[in-house]
């Protein structure tokens, strides 16, 4: 079996939890798979290279800051194959170049265009362990690129894709997915299988364990994901196809996200094409719209709302000060929160939606705003009742069973 | 004109300094001329990495060892880059393989087999200033190797040669090279110029401004050097040809090393080749001998001296031991020192060695060993009189004319 083993930043921190993935590493190998691992930089380098750079401009020339960034990672590889060859294991530390990780050339966002897989195979047939250096790869024209935030996880699994890789095990702080967030519900339980879609709606709804870009590339490549544990033996969550999963349960989470900010624009001018101008103003400033509700009243007057993240309220603001003659009123209300029910075995069961809606209403708590997808449920509603309300859904579905 | 300028791990020792760097950089870019900059790592930084390595490993992996110790000469590299584009100086940070430095596969101690001058050369055609990390390159399989210590300085001159610099300069935090070590004579002068020769030869005795390698190398590939600090505007002092050197002086300066000891083997054993199995002995281990005198005395009875490291001292005793059938006694003296004149003037002069005489025994100090070479002669005196002996040969050649 070749597997793909990733370990962030904390899971690699010091030098003594360097030491931890080596035996960890080495204990894999005894099994008698071949691996591949991908490091991340130690916690805190990326950061203080960042605050370096910072020190000389607020806007660093990018390629510069790639040759920068992509130092931490190699130090990482370069002393996990140091301690592994010391263990008697052999090993083969490798720069995104030297791993054939080839991107575009979008300096400090890049997207993995393609591997080539040979120098990763001929290590692995030579019986070592490769030792790659996440979140860089080169451009076409051979300079070294990085992939943004999250990276390290990227390169795991588009290399498990490239390689035919098993399994790609993320290895984090957290033991894997949770039914819900245990410190707002102690009877949240940690799920053994979830699909990628469900993962994809959880992790864009504040589940923070794995980047939407990973999940995406995964399904793309068909990659079984495992996001488990760099500080214990628990098996973890494999994230895979819908089809992988056997039981599908109606609902196999809920997700929590306090950063949402609602946007209520009244009275807007009764006009073809408006809706289409407010929304253009906001994708110019890359503001992220999530949900939209736009309403006609009886007196003909139109209401749009929308919830975008808190942190981008000041720049809304600024957006929207160009339509102040188009429409009535702005009001912006911070003190609210999305809960969001996500499971695949919606699609094909009836009734989901009514009993989100009739265990809010047992509690008396007002739903402001809902959108629903294929696999998900969100309600917008007073971030007073976030907890409650993801407790009583969590109890309502049953999900600590 | 083209310079190249190369700042050692004190000049970039911290991000203020590396501003520093920028600024000099960019004068000399105002000045018309085109700029390679080389850098080494952040002081500090190649240490940090090394104990990091031996954390895991006392004789670490050689070529993971390259991908860890390159890393500190990048974040150099990118920093100042960054610094340079953010003043107006457009400018391209470079690493060895970026540069185009190829070097044979001994890795951790490379030799520099050739430069492709097209990326660095493209680079400046464009405007743009190149800063190159020091200290690295890559072996004909790709794979990163570092030069050593003093691998920056050697990856500067190869540069200069490669490309034809007119002019490479060395910075570090003295001044450049001066007629003896100025804590021990105030009244040592700096020099202006001085012939490749003579600095081989106060290298090797102990002046610590520039490593033999790389002046070995100005010299064969027929690069100017100028020794000079980052903390002034001092014009410090130019290595060149001994041609390119107008008023040759007789003596140039007065070198002292105290890390010497001297090793007596008395009543050695009269056969031949036992001197050859002796100094073939302390090859073996790598000891780094130095001065050598045999005398045959008047009862035919053999006796061999050295001078070899002081800190080599515990491996001769033990590369000794089996000649102990063979020799008489061994003796070991370590509070010895190594006073020596330099200068290119003496091919052509006879009568300096005399007046060196002359001047130790006016202070009644006793040669113990001697030994000359076209521009140098070499006296192992008592340690105690190091400082008096030196300054007395200082006032004796008239260094501070």
């Amino acid at each position: 079996m070749l597997v793909v083993q990733k370990f962030g930043g904390t899971s690699v921190g010091d030098l003594e939890r360097i030491g931890n993935v080596a035996r960890r590493v080495a204990r894999t190998r005894d099994e008698g798979h071949d691996v591949i691992v991908v490091v991340s930089a130690m916690s805190g380098e990326t950061n203080k290279l960042i605050d370096y750079a910072h020190h000389f401009s607020p806007n660093p020339d990018r390629e510069a800051m790639d040759l920068l960034l992509s130092s931490g990672e190699r130090v990482t590889s370069a002393l996990l194959s140091i301690a592994l060859n010391e263990m008697g294991y052999p090993a083969v530390a490798m720069t995104g170049r030297q791993a054939g990780i080839v991107t575009d050339k979008t300096h400090t966002a890049a997207r993995i265009e393609r591997i080539d897989p040979k120098p990763m195979r001929g290590a692995l047939e030579a019986g070592r362990i490769v030792v790659v250096a996440g979140f860089q790869g080169i451009d076409p024209d051979g300079r070294v690129t990085t992939l943004g935030r999250g990276g390290s996880d990227l390169t795991a699994v588009a290399i498990a894709g490239a390689m035919g890789a098993d399994l790609c095990e993320i290895y984090t702080d957290v033991d894997g997915v949770y039914t819900t967030d245990p410190r707002i519900e102690p009877k949240a339980r940690k799920m053994e299988r979830i699909s990628y879609d469900e993962m994809l709606e959880l992790a864009s709804l504040g589940a923070k364990v794995l980047q939407n870009r990973s999940v995406e590339l995964a399904k793309k490549m068909g990659v079984n994901l495992v996001t488990r544990s760099s500080f214990n033996d628990n098996p973890g969550t494999l994230i895979t196809k819908e089809e992988n999963i056997m039981e599908k349960p109606l609902v196999s989470g809920i997700a929590l996200d306090r950063n949402q900010a609602r946007v209520s624009l009244k009275d807007v001018e009764d006009r073809p094409g408006i809706a289409s101008e407010i929304f253009n103003a906001l994708a110019d400033e890359a503001i992220n719209v999530d949900m939209i509700v736009q309403t006609i009243g009886a007196d003909g007057k139109t209401e749009i709302d929308f919830t975008i993240p808190q942190t981008e309220v000041v720049r809304a603001r600024s957006a929207m000060a160009r339509f102040a003659q188009s429409i009535g009123a702005i009001d912006y209300k911070e003190n609210i929160a999305k809960v969001s029910i996500v499971g695949v075995g919606m699609k094909s069961h009836s009734g989901v939606a009514a009993k989100a809606f009739t265990t809010m209403a047992k509690e008396n708590i007002n739903i402001e705003m809902i959108s629903t997808s294929e696999i998900k449920i969100s309600m917008i509603i007073d971030e007073k009742y976030a907890e409650l309300a993801v407790r009583a859904l969590h109890d309502a579905y049953e999900l600590d069973k």
